[in-house]
């Protein structure tokens, strides 16, 4: 059975002890931030049947799912009946279509792996967790002031102090198309529009050219996005076939103001998720601190979409959601140290001197246990404390406890700093207080 | 794009929010007891490749492996290359295979779905949780004396008063029933044996008998088990042969003991894992309280098994686990209403009496929040509160604050107890203690 070639599939990978005790630490935070806001969890099956998934994500979207083979009685040879999950909003359309009689508005969170079969690429996985908030069944515009307040929230707690959360509105970006003159060509205007961040206006305006789209034109919309941060001005120049749209955005900024969302901005060039949106859109942007985090971009987004959660029923079913993006979010933490000090919880290293003295280390174990302590108990051979020592710095455990047959008599424990060497022989009653956290 | 027949994958389930506070509250027990014990978590990706399952499982497992389409350039049409995670153990041997640097022992907890093609049925899914807690690298009793007291704390945490550890020793089994007389029809004697629990001994003896077991060997079999309790009698029924093993279950017992770990009983008939473990083995069966949870049997086991981990270096890697029956504790513990009141985070749900007052209703939310307390925002129309106090309690909300023109002119907030009707006005800034859990 034995084989020398073994490995993880293609574009996957472990999670380590230390990879898993960051993300538990983030995941943490942000289950309880939803809470706050009521967002109730929800998980799905991994495999959903194919006909679930198959042509809600595009042609290209296809092509990248997961197909499992049938199988069992009456399983045909090479053909495929379930797939992976893709993402996490259609599987919550399924839930809402096969739960009719979930209180709405239904607020769910969900953070689960999803799986697709993109090309695997430095810090581009074939499993990867997304991280969806999503409000069914109301039209407010509370919803989308809540989904904005929960991420501020989270990123706060984080401990992110530069984001900002872009807010536009799809209707005001259909506006400004029109207002420009070229109605028609809304979608490619705003797929150029939306690479303003990576390309400049420069890069924007020679690919507007380049898509035909004439230069009286471009003028006008940069006339119009000239101050993309000021919603009056935009408003001004784009006229009132912008009114709704505007007056959507003037109360989402009221509501956000007393939600106490004060790391917001309007910004009229944010174009994003063409054909998806039909509301409000967000997306919240990491400035970069003291040089670092430049160009992070995006770590969340959102918005409303009304078109997609009645795909199954059939109906029209009013949806807004934030997707936080974990994995960039883990990343960035980790770039930028926030991370550190979430290793392992164990406190010390209990040793074994001797066999004569392993019953009293195991009765120190369960003291510090029962004293809520995390400890580990040496699994090796009695005796040799350097090669314990060894260990549990190399586990990154910060004590080790001595139990001598000397501090067995006494009812003392030698507690030794691993980091710094320095060894203090205290009453075993103080031991849990003097390494607890 | 519309269907009527919208389903989830035969065999699999959603987990809505109140199955899924449950699930996280015991997962979130069992996790801070692994990092007691000094466990550390791991996750490994849902897909393996095909070549690191087959053969893993046997032939009836081979059979229930989920497989992956190959897919994109090079994919052969109808073959797979990927399947599905069957168990959580070969992921641990690829791992440790896979990372020679990892510092051993190396002390995994892992809690991760998995999927098999059963026939689906009451109670069994294809898609379920496995919660295996694993100590690899060391030939030490006293892995198998933390990952038993483990167990132990967990269960105690959970709330369970009446479980019972049942030990026996792998070696002990092939002692006694060669002492019996038939060491060559060891398999099949203990697999017999392994079903005292269910058939009692008149069912025993007669399947021993249908498997042609002489008459005179039961009867010496039983002789031996008379005292299945009695390690010292067993001992003396079997002879020296059973002397190590005798020896490790006075040490294993002998280390519980240190541990605190009082919930445990030598058992002789405990026959389990044949082929699979190699050292002591270990069953937390529950008996049943108040009448309740009588026959439902064992929650978690675990023992040695040198001859696994190993499967991939080709090299022997001792290593002792337990795996805790996720699924059946969250059937137990919901059976006998233990997880009653971990339902919704959710405190109150902040009503929206008017338009005019919903920035104030926003302003309580944020401070609610920010106090550290969960609420809700009503999602609907402002007015109409009897419509919001049914949607409150529908959701298990137990309070409803409404901020009439009154309350916010004089800064105060009408606290409604929903299951009660009661109702009190208090100052706003005392809401947060009022309603705090």
């Amino acid at each position: 059975m034995a084989t020398n070639a073994v490995f993880a599939a293609k574009g996957t990978r472990d999670l380590l002890p230390e990879a898993m005790h960051r993300r538990l630490a983030v995941i943490q935070t942000l289950r309880s931030v939803y809470a706050m806001f009521g967002f109730e969890p929800l998980e799905t099956p991994a495999m959903e049947r194919i006909e679930t998934l198959t042509g809600k994500y595009g042609e290209e979207g296809n092509q990248l799912i997961f197909k499992i083979l049938e199988r069992g009685e009456g399983g045909r040879e090479g053909k495929a009946d379930l797939a992976l999950r893709y993402d996490l909003t259609v599987p919550l359309a399924r839930v809402v279509a096969m739960n009719p009689a979930l209180p709405l508005p239904f607020k769910r969170y969900q953070i689960q792996p999803v799986w697709r079969a993109d090309r695997p690429a430095k810090g581009r996985f074939r499993e990867f967790y997304q991280c969806d908030g999503d409000i069914v069944g109301s039209t407010s515009l509370l919803c989308d002031a809540e989904c904005i307040a929960m991420a501020h929230m989270a990123l706060e707690k984080l401990g992110f102090k530069d984001f900002v959360v872009h807010i536009n509105h799809r209707a005001l970006l259909t506006a400004i198309v029109a207002a420009a003159g070229v109605p028609e060509r809304e979608t490619e205007v705003l797929v150029a529009i939306d690479k303003l961040d990576k390309i400049g206006v420069a890069g924007v305006t020679k690919e507007l050219s380049e898509r035909g789209i004439a230069a009286d034109v471009v003028d006008r919309l940069w006339a119009i996005l000239a101050s993309p941060a000021d919603l009056d001005a935009v408003f001004a120049a784009v006229g009132q076939q912008a009114h709704a749209a505007v007056a959507d955005l003037h109360a989402l900024f009221a509501h956000l103001r007393s939600l106490g969302a004060t790391r917001v901005v309007f910004d009229a060039t944010l174009a994003r998720g063409l054909g998806y949106y039909t509301g409000a859109v967000y997306e919240v942007k990491l400035t970069g601190v003291d040089g670092q985090g430049a160009g992070v971009g995006t770590v969340a987004a959102g918005g409303r979409y009304d078109g997609l959660i009645g795909m199954f029923s059939g109906r029209k079913v009013p949806a807004v959601g934030i997707s936080i993006g974990l994995e960039r979010i883990l990343t960035v933490m980790e770039e930028r140290g926030m991370l550190a000090g979430k290793g392992t919880p164990v406190r010390a290293l209990v040793t074994l001197f001797s066999a004569e003295t392993v019953a009293a280390s195991l009765e120190l174990a369960a003291g510090m246990r029962a004293a809520g302590v995390a400890v580990e108990v040496w699994l090796g051979e009695p005796g040799s404390l350097g090669k314990q020592f060894r260990y549990a710095d190399q586990r990154g455990i910060p004590y080790a406890l001595v139990l001598g047959p000397d501090e067995v008599a006494a009812g003392n424990v030698a507690v030794k700093k691993l980091a710094t060497g320095d060894q203090h022989v205290i009453a075993r009653n103080g031991v849990a207080e003097r390494i607890r956290p």
